[in-house]
């Protein structure tokens, strides 16, 4: 490090900072939530070699460190409004890395409307560690609740599901799937699926559709099967889910052509950062009419059931697979 | 670790969420203010071998994470509402340990009315490091800022200084001033200065009093003589401090007594975590009354001027300390 904790606030993330930031002068940020509005809070870390390469760009890993919680945020059918960045820097994380990586923060923020409010950074002996705690408004008593499913909802994903899982398949490059798809996918395809890994991107857009329409939702962050288990049992329903009918990129799709493995993978792999929804049956037309609008695609995968579990079929058979989810931790 | 993170939220964290929490089933945690209130939020990551020692005893670590937030909240005269936790365990945090945090944390939590809201759970390779987001409100416009300082006003500080500083140099146990506490400072002086280096009292006590009367403040946590620097710079000011007014506890004056080293390292160490105010003169009397009525000791030690920098005095000699401050990064 050649750059003091002031300094290094003071020249790369002081700009990056909205009115509520104080100008990073202060020990505190300051949220003035708008009449009738209540915030939504939430907080996701990511640690080098865990959740992300040590050598991936450091723009990725911005991109990546900002839009798990912006995700997090778009589930919720939440508008963002800030957030504050906990910078865990190994010795040698230097100048070079840390204005690539402000930089691509601070074009990701903006982008999403969501300025820098404050932070802490410290050294550590151990791996680089980002911690993001993200603040969203909601209208009072309208956060999308991952409780609310109701039996006879429809259950829709949105974007594509699998890229991100194929493109860390792909990263790794191991024996089997991972070596199959470096050898045998066209470069266009590797290049979709790595770009979905490394560069998630928050479903801010279905905010209204949501609020309008849905009765529960969360984001797809350790795989698509797993996460439809977790939010009909906190619902406290079950479900019928097709997962033919589940929507794979071409990239994807080429994939599971190629290796039967990559379906799996694909279903239950994590990192997708879609919108996974139950919208009740009536509202099902209008709630694909204003994802179109929003210019997102959403897809009807399966309905939620009165009994406990979901069943999965895939061709009209049954399904089971057995861990379901991709646990980081 | 034998539990999955699922388990551990369920097991350990889940009974100390607030309403707010949503029984930590969802992505994310909502904030209601009241009419007519403001948010304001603080985030500090504490890393083993960094801020702590590995081997501190679990409870002291959960209360020295949780405080350190605390105690900017009291510094911004705002009242807890609740706080976010992000754990990065390294492999060798086991079940046992993390009951211990997990039990500690909520007393805590509970005795300052700030319970969980929600976090994040993630393995790492490096030490456990551990970030808490706090939240606290304030009636709209009040909450108390570090660039409020007026030339006149009257600076002071609360508690008393250096313990923490002096309780860590005792732990180090380094040759000089280390090795002298160690074998001529007697046993409950020793305890003293240990226990207030482990668990910060966040001063949250002090709210009204600052809220009624205060222009700015900061806690100390990086050392008195470069906090001092960092408020009245960041308040475009300068000021005169008499160090010798710089309250030390029967422990730390016998430490000062016994190795002249242990002076500056009192008024430079840092971890203090007591307030740092500035009191227009006219308040002052008013402001002293106030903190008298919180069971809070607060002493002047010095004055706001015009001219930029802090002049430090001690028994009337001009004392110029180089760094000042204790950089943790």
């Amino acid at each position: 490090m050649t750059l003091s904790e002031d300094d290094l606030i003071a020249t790369l993330f002081a700009p990056l900072a909205g009115p509520g930031g104080l100008g990073l002068l202060d020990d505190a940020a300051l949220l003035s939530p708008g009449l009738g509005e209540e915030i939504v809070v939430t907080v996701d870390a990511i640690v080098a070699g865990v959740h992300f390469f040590p050598d991936d760009p450091p723009a990725s890993i911005a991109i990546k460190a900002l839009g798990v919680n912006l995700s997090d945020l778009a589930a919720k059918a939440a508008r963002p409004a800030g957030f504050l960045l906990v910078l865990a820097l190994p010795p040698e994380a230097d100048t070079a890395w840390l204005q690539a990586f402000s930089q691509a923060l601070g074009e990701t923020a903006k982008r999403h409307a969501s300025p820098l409010l404050g932070g802490d950074t410290v050294r550590t002996p151990g791996p680089l560690t980002i911690s993001i705690t993200a603040f969203g408004t909601v209208p009072r008593g309208t956060m999308m609740p991952r409780t609310g499913a109701r039996v006879g909802d429809r259950l829709y994903v949105s974007g594509t599901i699998g890229d991100a899982a194929l493109g860390l398949a792909l990263r790794l490059g191991r024996e089997g799937l991972g070596t199959a798809l470096v050898r045998l996918l066209d470069p266009a395809a590797q290049d979709h699926l790595t770009d979905r890994y490394l560069h998630p991107a928050p479903r801010l857009g279905l905010r209204a559709a949501l609020q309008a329409h849905a009765s529960a939702a969360m984001d797809v962050s350790d795989g698509l099967v797993g996460d439809l288990r977790k939010m009909l049992r906190a619902s406290r329903v079950g479900g019928r889910v097709d997962l033919g009918s589940v929507p794979l990129s071409q990239a994807a799709a080429a994939a599971v052509a190629l290796h039967p493995e990559a379906f799996e993978t694909a279903v239950t792999g994590g990192d997708d950062y879609e919108v996974l929804t139950s919208v009740p049956q009536p509202r099902a037309a209008a709630f694909e009419a204003a994802a179109r609008e929003a210019g997102i695609a959403v897809t009807p995968i399966g309905v939620v059931e009165s009994d406990a579990g979901v069943a999965f079929t895939r061709d009209a058979q049954p399904v089971d697979y057995a861990t379901g989810s991709f646990q980081h931790f």
